[in-house]
């Protein structure tokens, strides 16, 4: 007669049998399933804008901006390297679109930004209207509107894009479509969006025109660092985060998109932060001055030195403590809105 | 034997035993409380300002604003009168302050708006910000903060108060207090709420300061005009309303205050409009240019030419029919928050 | 040359001329128009069952339901004889349907609830549903929807009516039709929106049928009542109110009505509870037991002692405290949605 | 001199001089980053519970419940092995528990399901209070509280539990914590959330114990199962889903969790539905009664007929179609709620 067999064997035996059945036990994997806190695959990154530019140029070389649909160097995450993702669940990219040019028409379920960084002049047009660019400017693609860039004066054009297409990867819902025209006919004069919404006033009547997301398609730099200054000289300034301010959907007071949370923020010249995690990762991209940040989580830590036109990525509950001499704006995303949506956001700030 | 009471005599009969136990018989009202539509006690009414104005600077002579409290003239509906009432739920009246003057400070339930007439560099303060007043300013004073005015230049000073005070009675849910000093002390800079909440964004954190009532205390006019302006020449003309926005609480999307909504309007030169009808009454203050309106119920009509500075009020279900050969801009309040919040607002527009 | 006139008579002679032109003078009615706290006109009322019902029978012998259309007594507050008001928002009446009879039917914009108090076998359909009434149901009548009652089963049937009529003559909104046909027709089984939408479930598709009011037409008194009595044993006692529960709309969360607030409360035996006021004056039946309830307001106290089908109106800012040797279950309505939907809600609980 | 290298050349060339730097070409994967309909990498599975039960049995003797902290097989999508996920965003699986045993008190930001599969008796506890399991009960535990469970009476326990483990690694949010000790004290008598809740009543007073999460533990399979049952005989067919009722929070009237939906239908014998597909892919449960299902996409089909206690997952964008020769019951879960909340949800009905 066989002695019994020990657990240890009958539990493998278990999990062999139950395999092609598609069972798994839980046991196994639970701790790594319910982590005591966030766990990311993501590590922070940086971009210099020195560095990036060169290769920006060179594809502007080797490919149209209407050959490539949209000519973006996808800005990805070194732990998610392939999956086009800066964090699990944005993407970012930086755009380049050359004079004369024109990237088609098309729409699809992602949401997307444009975060103005070098260049002026070129235009994108959102559903018959079209926002011409300048340095700083945020603009919004809602989702599934017809949207093509074009650029009709001088100079490179390059801005940063970052949409929502880990995410709709991820819940399995993205559509697309190509337009049959190259660019889609403007239908409203430039401005009547911001004139109808972007002025604490709207229409008497009519529904909002694109769901959830904010009906103005820009927001000019000009107005929003007005108002960052205008804060800095007479409100206090918070330790964590200077003076910062976030960008919100008008007709509802709520976040420009139902996916991605946009801010700008301004550290005055001196500024030497303390530090705060939250569980939104978050991407930057730096508008005007010098700084620095330090990135932490448990024993690691990433610090790097930045200047205008840089970009880095934040990841969940990675403390970030940011410093500058000369004082500088920064404007970044990230996906609050659903974090803030699903009962999840959750925010420690150090002292 | 007697004979047995007719109906109507054994009817009176109960009415008059009931009456003393505060019982009524529905049947004999019924139709009158529940009309087959809006029946409203309110009529039209115009307040010529060439007319009102000596009223108001007399009113400077024999007091002070200190003493009134609030200098102000009320205009009361003809039908409402002793009721400080111009429609059935709200007050308005025209408020004078004199150079070196001061309106003392309180605070109240009732919410107020400000409309400036006539006249430069009064201030309002609001829990501690001063706001200076130019002609075609919207201002607020949210329910339940302090409140003072005062005036540092050179010209009388003329407003439009619009308040919910007949709601605020009709519900018996008012409070007020009076402030121990004067004049509130200034502790924020001016301009420093608009340029937190203004320009499409707001601060990260931190909670609405006033609840459903906007962060904003002053929407220039300078601001809405443009706005206006903008969508004329853009926007599809409304054959009812010309160009109309309303004004807009950023952090909600909705009404500026939670019982009272308020609308800019242009009307074109050569506009001729076609009449509507609304459940809530408006009063209008004329900005600019001149027109005229034609107010109708039934068989009654009134008809009245206006020019800047005029007054009217257009009650419940009333039919209003404007035009203007020269143009004109009209500012406007109601009590449309509260017909939305209840589910009663009704509308008619008549072609 | 005379001496110039003293200020009183001048402010007196501005009054008079300018009183042509409906205006009036602020100052001289200030302090009454932002009373320091709500100074409601209407003061309590208590309506005892066994001197009601008397009447009622008397109205059911003068006239009949259909001749009536609603054979109502309304119990009007002693303030506000006339007026048809039990408080200044809200209607409070006594229905009586005698078997064979039926309440034609109509509808309007005013919302109307019904608790019975007396009889069985009486319904009411809305909708094309119907309803059987038992003694402690609460039902509603959304507004404008077709609505009609009528009486098949053996004995008298009395109820108590709420509604918002006072109110949507104040905001100049009602709207009212007759319908062609006495009964409407009956097109849903009775009992389908409740198991629709009654169970803590709803339909996969399909808006809210009744807009901003519950889907549900009846919240049978078994089930509330049982609710009550649960957690009457497991649940702490509140001082002031005993059990008390609001009825809720399944698929808002939010009152049953837009403009009516609804709640059932159980004082236990022995209960000797503490006072407490609202801006919302509330109107209770009661439904089973017996109690006593002290009302006051500065010097002024009423105090009455209740029994089963008695009703009485607790009037705004009154203080009113519950005591009860034997335990009793109570019913109440109230503007309160309203005051909170204007953010003018106010509570005080004293101890 | 050298020709100029070919374009292809130069495109490797630039990507092997970027790709250190964390860049990548968004052209050469635009396409599959913005598909032009759901790509789902999921597939459909079934798991029949004669099958699986043995399993299930067989970890019982292989590991205690304490041990396993909670002892369960993970039902696997077989296109995403090792990850612990039905579908991208889900996790399902069994759980069992034997007479005597606990399954540790531990909290997590993940909510919870448990729809109960096979025997009754055990329990599980949230924040202080119990609730027993019957067969078709659906249990919640909202995220951030304590939850334990456990088994007193005969028999094993079965249940399907529902996550959404996936969505918080996604999104990097996800805290736990083991309880100090192995199950919560009871606070309160079993029903008491219900009793509170659970009636169309709700509390006066106090916030939402459990946020967005339905206040309401246990929604007991007698009361779904009576709700179908009735609509099925009162209310039209829908030729697509049979008779189907979502749950409902009930202060909020939304989803019972912010990141699962939860639904129960009923086919009626005979029942051949047409087929519809979601971009929210679902687990379901078979509670009673036989029938199949046909899952279809593109050129690809699967078909299966089910019985008690079976469960099968029909991926996003992936059409189903229902028929029962007997008539059943079918609970199944999904993440519906995410897809509205982001403005991302699809469907289509096919006819």
């Amino acid at each position: 007669m066989n002695a019994p067999l020990p657990t240890a064997q009958l539990r493998q035996q278990l999990y062999r049998d139950m395999d092609p059945h598609n069972l798994t036990p839980l046991w196994e994997v639970l701790h790594a399933l319910v982590p005591p806190q966030p766990r990311t695959p993501c590590v922070p990154a940086f971009w210099r804008y020195d560095e990036v530019r060169p290769y920006l140029m060179r594809a502007g070389e080797v490919i149209t901006a209407e050959e490539a649909v949209r000519r973006v160097l996808i800005l990805e995450n070194p732990k998610l390297r392939g999956q086009s993702a800066v964090t699990q669940s944005l993407y970012a990219g930086l755009q380049l679109i050359l004079p004369g040019e024109v990237a088609p028409s098309h729409r699809h379920t992602q949401s997307a930004l444009r975060f103005i960084v070098e260049g002026s002049g070129a235009y994108t047009a959102v559903d018959g209207e079209r926002t011409t660019m300048r340095p700083g400017d945020f603009i919004i693609t809602p989702s599934w509107t017809w949207h093509d860039h074009g650029h009709e004066a001088r100079d490179p054009v390059v801005w940063l894009d970052g949409l929502d297409i880990p995410m709709i990867r991820f819940f399995d819902a993205g559509f697309a479509q190509n337009d049959t025209s190259k660019s889609q006919q403007v239908t409203r004069t430039e401005g009547t969006s911001f004139a109808r919404y972007g002025h604490n006033m709207a229409p008497v009547r009519g529904a909002a025109p694109h769901g959830r997301t904010s009906p103005i398609f820009s927001y000019p730099y000009e107005r929003s660092r007005e108002a960052l200054e205008r804060l800095e000289r007479d409100a206090p300034l918070d330790a964590w985060d200077g003076t910062k301010l976030r960008y919100v959907n008008p007709i509802t007071g709520g976040w420009p998109m139902p996916t991605i949370g946009t801010f700008l923020q301004k550290l005055p010249a001196g500024f030497a932060g303390q530090g705060s995690r939250q569980t939104d990762g978050a991407v930057y991209s730096v508008v005007e001055g010098e700084g620095e940040v330090t990135v932490s989580a448990g024993e690691q830590e990433w610090r790097c030195a930045f200047g205008p036109r840089d970009h880095f990525v934040v990841p969940s509950w990675h403390t970030a403590r940011f410093s500058s001499e000369k004082g500088c704006v920064l404007f970044s995303f990230s996906d609050r809105p659903v974090h803030e949506a699903l009962g999840i956001h959750h925010e420690e700030r150090l002292s």
